[in-house]
């Protein structure tokens, strides 16, 4: 029996009744004869009541000392845990991130992780101890200042941890049961995932998939730790996450392992844009200058009669005002007619590494979409995702009706909680 | 102008707009040419909820991790606080007590300091920040486990820094304007001492008086550093406490400081104690062989006809039941008759240097208790503090009676707010 890492959402320890039971299910592996080290979020809204006390204070929370206080909150739920778990009669020691060895960069509020020292974590583990870490936190390398990984820290925490120490698994326990096929908030008849791998979580992650993000799952596929996400309430099992099935999973990965869907974008379109060598280039040189991050682009065909065309992409709605202000400055010098913007889309992803080798994917899609009378305005694809946007307002249909398409149904209306795990 | 650092209560930033007044007047000593460094406690009740919260998960919270969990709450307090600084123009940094560099004991809810070693706060002075740190809080020199103060442990961290930094003075900001001859909610015309020597606000402090701690003042003592207890509300010059008055602080030393009473103690009689040498000093080495704190004795003359005396001591009424249980087990070894246990006592101290070459003092004080009709229980006495037990019923009235008869009532009736400031 190995080295278990355990990771605990907000949820999962809102108030004393879920630290109790979070502290059951880790006495329990501990009983098992694992190895355990938990990371535990912040409790429920603690953080969002720092927050809102930083507003009253400083129009200008941010920086070092917005990171200060932030980490007050895994703070405060980790020395519970360790409290609840002793309580039944168990070794437990709680470490700050900084204490854990969660070395960063000095960008605070988004951090991202060095190196991890986790020296006093595995000397706890040795003396028989069940070790508790602070998500979503750590210290900078070089001022030795707290730092604060962003959102989905707690989780890159995890992982980092898991890598760190060699874990057999890290395991991200949530208020849902595992990953899905679709968000089963929109369809009823969504499956849960038995097993998935990194490539295709990180597309489904990118493409609006809230269960795990990106960076977490990155970190997880670079240093090989198969990561088992699973609900905190049922015990069941949960979704796998790894480079091949182990064991007793499922040895066969289905053609399409899901459909995710994505509303907090918006597209911006420049319309005439001179078609000639380097117009685009300009234009994501001003963005890219404004750092802002660029979803899907769509260059149209240019009409033959004006020499000009239509660049159309999409990004994050909080970015949205950003790129348009970077834009417009330099209307000038690009050179174009004029800038639309529209945030009343939705993205709509089919993620699976079975559709390399299975060419009638892209037309079941699209016949699907239009069978459900949903309107295409873009289309972009990878090699394991075709994503397309429409209008908002068609978004739960149009996922349904891909779901179906593709045989992902369930035969049970299951009825399952589901919920954003913040941070 | 030198350094000066501040310490801000919990009731002084249990807000945002408390917050906001602390920056306000942090900025001010900033402006008038000081280097600050700033102290606070966590924010009103945030220690009580935590304490709650503790109390909801585990029946045992204590130890290291309670010590992890309570300091979260001056990590927000003091992060807000820099936050308002900033939002005022000026650059602030906030520093955990282990950043600050307070080394402490191992001994975790009531660590000790061992050392302060502030260079990471010496570092933000010279760089033109205003230093925050956390009160109540350090880190174990041998572990690196984070440590809290106990009781006034807040204050205690301003006064080590204060001597740390060879500051000026150590200003302890709370919610009433100063030190007074009594409680003013008992005495309506209590008034401010506008100085008091170290000596008698150890005795006062030791007697009852809540407004600063023995702890905090005996090193302030230690290392010579002025301590200047004054109000956050109201800016007016509160009670300066040093070795000596200095400028325009009076010279003259009252030959009485104030009054203190104490409602917090209870008083153990043993009944029928053999008479003979070894008898008295069993008793006590039971007491603090069970690590409790005796503070007045007092041996009765033995009766010439049985040979037998009773010996009564007070101690803090939580240690009540320790006590009875240690005496009642060890009654066949000592030999003693029966104890008796009165918790409906109170303890009245007159505090003063002075009374050392005035006679007449005693007689006073013990006319006054008199002519109030208060009954004199136990008396004890030491070279500047003369402290008589009675029953509760009677403090309020004796504790007015003192301070008339002493010359202390001020002339007008002034409405002071009064509360504790924990910690």
């Amino acid at each position: 029996m190995g080295l278990v890492v355990q990771k605990y959402g907000g949820s999962s320890v809102a108030d004393a009744e879920g630290i109790k039971r979070v502290a059951k299910r880790v006495v329990e592996a501990k009983k098992n004869g694992h190895q355990v080290v938990v990371v535990v979020s912040a409790m429920g809204d603690t953080t969002d009541e720092l927050i809102d006390l930083a507003g009253e204070v400083s129009p200008i929370a941010s920086g070092r000392e917005f990171d200060m206080l932030l980490t007050a909150g895994e703070r405060i739920s980790m020395a519970l845990l360790a409290m609840a778990i002793k309580a039944l009669g168990h070794e437990a020691q709680s470490f700050t991130g900084s204490q854990a060895g969660v070395i960063t960069d000095s960008v605070h509020n988004r951090a991202r992780i060095i190196d991890v020292t986790p020296g006093r974590i595995q000397t706890a583990l040795d003396e028989g101890n069940i070790a508790i870490v602070a998500g979503f936190q750590g210290v900078s390398q070089d001022k030795k200042d707290i730092t604060t990984l962003g959102r989905g820290g707690s989780d890159t925490t995890a992982v980092a941890l898991a890598a760190a120490l060699n874990a057999e698994v890290c395991e991200i326990y949530t208020d849902v049961d595992g990953v899905f096929t679709a968000d089963p908030r929109v369809v009823k008849k969504a499956r849960k995932i038995d097993w998935i791998s990194f490539e295709d979580m990180l597309e489904l992650a990118s493409s609006g998939s809230k269960v795990l993000l990106h960076r977490c799952v990155e970190y997880a596929r670079r240093y090989n730790i198969p990561i088992h996400v699973r609900s905190s309430f049922s015990g069941l099992r949960g979704t796998w996450v790894s480079n091949e099935p182990q064991g007793d999973q499922p040895m066969e990965q289905a053609i399409i392992s899901g459909v995710a869907h994505d509303t907090s974008q918006a597209k911006i379109t420049v319309v005439g844009v001179p078609d000639k060598p380097g117009e685009a280039a300009k234009i994501f040189r001003v963005l890219a200058d404004a750092e802002l991050n660029i979803d899907m682009v769509v260059q149209n065909v240019s009409a033959a009669s004006t020499g000009l065309t239509d660049i159309s992409f999409t990004l994050p709605k909080d970015d949205g005002r950003g790129a348009i202000e970077a834009l417009e400055k330099t209307k000038g010098s690009i050179g174009f007619d004029s800038l639309r913007y529209d945030d009343q889309i939705a993205k709509i992803s089919l993620v699976g590494a079975g559709m390399k080798t299975n060419p009638g994917v892209t037309a079941t899609f699209f016949e699907a979409l239009s069978g459900a009378g949903v309107n295409i305005e873009l289309i972009s694809t990878s090699e394991i995702r075709i994503s397309v946007v429409t209008r908002k307002d068609d978004v739960n249909e149009a996922v349904r009706a891909v779901h179906t398409a593709f045989g992902l149904d369930s035969e049970s209306d299951e009825a399952v909680v589901y919920g954003g795990t913040g941070r």
